[in-house]
Order: structure tokens, then C-alpha cells, then sequence
């Protein structure tokens, strides 16, 4: 397979417009449809304004080089027709990835390839009916895509075997950090290491141990420190005087009893959110949501800087 | 309860050394103790190499003023006797905490406040015995101290009430962030979102879903991005229109159906263990161990630089 040089963007809602942005960065030709007029007409100007925010904190050096290489265009053929790569990012929804998926099969090179951005429905459950199935796969990002660089590569059973390492060393090459997820599993990896920590939070929540607020600050001024440029692993690793295996001896019989004690997970009780809520409205009015939504942007960017300055 | 002043470091390996730094540069006189003598010869210098990377950093702005309020003494007594803190970091070890902090007790002014380093030992299993067991309860840092902020104040039940919040507002005058467990539960509220984390993190390698360099790249490229600055509550409050109940109604039968799958959970088993030690060894050969934890403190260093500018 050859490399990416044109792209298609299917559904351009915010997981869509960002990964036009990380393709047009890197230098390839971005062709973009939304199925809603509206969304279309709007997507270049959302895409400057971010192009905008980048560039104040260092991250993008001009902004009309990037624009120049996308064009929205008012039909799904126009787009994928001749895409060496399609991003579909359309509504997570079983059905409606599934009718898209056909539709983008009549339509692409029967050697282009199909990223679906699933966060966690499976490509075997809406590319079955494909016939160039083994052409498509999941390839899932954290959002904003064009800020936090981690996908998820997760194939189908049918997806042809070398198109895993060649998706990865692509998204590499465009400043991704691509990951393989070798079976189909709940939630990927990503949102069961998110899930596993959450579960955990909210049960704390619930019987009293801490407040919300209290959990927060045991990430964002505790856990979060290491793991914002080392994994789990390597964090344990450095963390006994023998590495992992000396950390794992030692510490494995606690985390052990802690899981244990999980034994029965509850799920999520309409109380407890409630009580959750309760106390994040106190600590952030709804109405006060998406400007903090634009500080966690602000944040996320001047993070991005930073690693980009010192190199992790 | 009077603000402090005075503080006591008894245990002076890395943690007691790092709270060293906490208390002195926030201005406090710091008398420390160690059992061992090789250990106190050693301490200046060290917390003066600490100091210097520091400075290089842009943490501190002058060394010799904060090693001017150490002073290192020869015995327990001469450390604790006109301390209003003293914050015990020996040993995790249940016999060694009781026999130090019968020590403290008869040492200490009846109306100072000691706090244990301990990180999973809750204070009612070595701090019965002591007279003025009311002035105990565990004060646990994230390692090093002085670069990541975090306490965990978790009380005894004969901790009297007034200390907990006292305490808070002295570690948040010294720039820590303390957080307060209202119960003496396994793990305490880090090591148990940790230990979460952690769990699913060797399952899914025992599994075989993803590689132990993948599943780190998860955190250091995606999920610690966020978490760097937000806690975990937080950032799904972003994540979904309506707020955290908003998200935890349209993912909640997700995160309930992976905690499911892990209701019979392992011990990390030896075979597992090798497996986790091969991939890292291969990456980091032993012999690199203790160079890969400087760059740590490197990173950690650069990235409280970097919160500090951004106010995060």
C-alpha cells in the first residue's frame, strides 16, 4: 500500500473537524461531507477559528496553508471517491454507522482503507455487509484529535492483516500515536482504563470516602502528574528500586484486595448521579459549561506546547 | 490550633527529605532525624542537589536560604520536643510506624499534630497505643513531595475533628493540595484509583488486547492529557452537552458492563508478571533504571514549571 496523499472526511461534527485538521497539518488533501447542509456550510470558519487558537499558542505556524488544502464538498462520492483514507465520523449509533459504511463501499477505491472514529462499537458490527469489508477498521481518537495525538487501531476479524501496522506508521507519520487493540473488547482500551478508574471514583462517591471535588485533586494534582508523559507501567516500573517485577511483588497483594472489594459493581445509581451533579453545579453552573469547556482547550493546547518543547 | 512553624522530619529517605523541602522553602524551621547516621551525614547534600535542579528549572530562586532553616539533629527527642508538625516517614512497616510513633508520643509538645508519610497502613493499626493518639493521623504524599503536591489526610477515628481541616489549610499555606479521606479504606483514595487503573491495565496485557508499551501510550498520549490538569469527574462533566449526569446516563451501562467482566479477579500471577518485566526489560534494560527516574524528575520538574505558569 502506498501512502496517505488524499483524505476523506465522512461527518463533520467536532471529532470529523478536528481530524481534517491533523491531516491538512501534516500536508494532505482533505475532502470533507457532512450530511447536514448546515454543518457544511459552517465547517471551514469552525476549523479557522481553531486553526486560530492553535497558532496563538505556538502550535500551527499559518493557517491558510491548511485551509488550502481542504474543500468541502455535497456528496459522500465526491468526497471518498479518490481518498487513499476515509475517516467516518458520524454519529455513534449502530445503525447510522452502518448505512454510512455501505454508502462509502459503493463509493471508494477498492484499495483505499476506512478508519471508523467508534469509541466503542465494534467494526464487525456495522461492516459486515460491506464488500470491501476487509478494507475497513476502527480507528478511534480521543477528542479533540488535532490536540490529544492517541488512536485507537482496533480491527474487524475480517480486516486485511497488514493494514493494522500500515494504518499505525501513517498516523504516526501525521503526528498521531496510533495503538493496536487486538480484539474487539468493550470499551477498547482507552475507556476501560477510563472506566476501570471512574468505577472506582464514583464508588468512593457513593459510600462517603472523599468528595467529588477531593477525587478531582487526586488526579490533577496527584496521579495526573506522571501519567500526562509516562503509562501506567512505566510509572510502577520506576517506582521500586527492582522495576515492575520488584513493584509488582510488593505491591500486587493491595491492588489484589482492592478489586476484591469491587466484586459487586452497582451501576451508576440515578442518586448518585445525582449527587455528582449536585455537587459539580455548585462548584460550575451549567450555564458556565462550555466556557469551561474553551479554558480546557485553552489547557489542553498549552499542554500540547509543552510536550512538544520538552520532547514527550 | 496555632498556624506552624516548627516542623519535625522523622525518616529522612526520599519522601522525609522531599517534606524537608516543602516545609523549609515555604519558609518553616525544619529540624530532621533520622535512625540512621550514615542517612543524616547525607542529608544537606542531597537536599541540596534537589534544590539545585530545582533551581534550574525556575522552582527555586535561591538554595542557601532554604538549607539555612534545616538543621539536622542527632537525636529524635531534639527534633520533635518544640515542633507544632512533626511529619513521620519512616519504614512501611507496621512495627516500625508503632515503635517510631511511641517514640514521637513521648517526645512531642501534647499539643503539636503529627502526621504519618504511611501509604496504605492507616493510622488506627500503629498509633493506638500512644497518649496523645488524638494529635495522630496519616498525611500521605505522592513521591517525591515537593514536586507533586498531593496529601491524603486520613484521620484515625480518635483523630480529633479539628485537626483534619487545620491541617489542610497548613499543607495548602506550604502549596500542597491536601484532600481529605473520611475513612480508613484499603489504598486510601490514590492508590485505589491507581490500583484500578492498574488492575484492568495487567488484565488487558494477561489478555492479550494490547501490548504494555501500548497500554502506556494510551495514558501518556491520551488519557493523562486531561488528567494533568482535571480530575476524572471533571472532565466527563466536559465531555457530553449536559453535564456530568448527562454523560453518566449515556455511558454508564458501558463502564457498568466492563466492571462486570471483572468480577473475578486474578492476582497478578508470576507468569503475568514476567511477561509485563520481559517487554519492559527490553525497552529499558535494568542497568538504565535509576537514569530513566532522573529524566522523571526532569519531566515532573518541567511540568510543575509549566502548571505554575499556565495556573493550573
Amino acid at each position: 500500500m502506498e501512502v496517505i496523499r488524499k483524505v476523506a472526511i465522512v461527518g463533520a461534527g467536532l471529532v470529523g473537524r478536528g481530524w481534517a485538521i491533523v491531516f491538512a497539518r501534516a500536508g494532505h488533501d482533505v475532502a470533507i461531507y457532512d450530511g447536514s447542509a448546515e454543518i457544511r456550510a459552517a465547517v471551514i470558519e469552525s476549523i479557522r477559528a481553531s486553526l486560530a487558537d492553535m497558532r496563538e499558542t505556538g502550535l500551527v505556524d499559518a493557517i491558510d496553508p491548511v485551509l488550502r488544502r481542504l474543500r468541502v464538498v455535497d456528496t459522500l462520492e465526491a468526497a471518498v471517491a479518490g481518498a487513499d483514507y476515509i475517516q467516518e465520523s458520524v454519529l455513534e449509533r449502530r445503525d447510522v454507522k452502518q448505512a454510512v459504511c455501505l454508502e462509502i463501499d459503493r463509493a471508494m477505491r477498492p484499495d483505499a482503507v476506512v478508519g471508523s472514529s467508534s469509541s466503542g462499537i465494534p467494526a464487525s458490527a456495522f461492516t459486515e455487509g460491506c464488500v470491501n469489508r476487509a478494507r475497513f477498521l476502527v480507528a478511534h481518537p480521543v477528542n479533540p484529535p488535532h490536540l490529544i495525538p492517541l488512536v485507537e487501531l482496533v480491527p474487524a476479524p475480517w480486516t486485511d492483516a497488514g493494514i493494522v501496522p500500515w494504518l499505525r506508521a501513517q498516523m504516526e507519520q501525521v503526528g498521531q500515536a496510533a495503538i493496536i487493540v487486538r480484539k474487539e473488547v468493550d470499551g477498547f482500551v482507552l475507556n476501560r482504563l477510563q472506566g476501570a478508574l471512574l468505577n472506582e471514583a464514583w464508588a468512593l462517591l457513593e459510600e462517603g470516602v472523599a468528595s467529588a471535588a477531593d477525587i478531582d485533586l487526586t488526579v490533577s494534582h496527584g496521579l495526573g502528574y506522571r501519567w500526562s508523559f509516562m503509562g501506567p507501567f512505566e510509572t510502577i516500573d520506576l517506582n521500586a528500586p527492582g522495576g515492575i517485577a520488584d513493584y509488582a511483588r510488593r505491591l500486587g497483594p493491595l491492588y489484589h484486595a482492592i478489586a476484591l472489594a469491587r466484586r459487586d459493581p452497582a451501576p451508576w445509581s440515578e442518586a448518585l448521579i445525582a449527587k455528582a451533579e449536585a455537587e459539580r453545579r455548585e462548584k460550575l453552573p451549567a450555564s458556565d459549561l462550555s466556557e469551561r469547556s474553551a479554558w480546557r482547550d485553552r489547557n489542553l493546547m498549552a499542554l500540547v506546547a509543552h510536550k512538544r518543547r520538552t520532547g514527550v
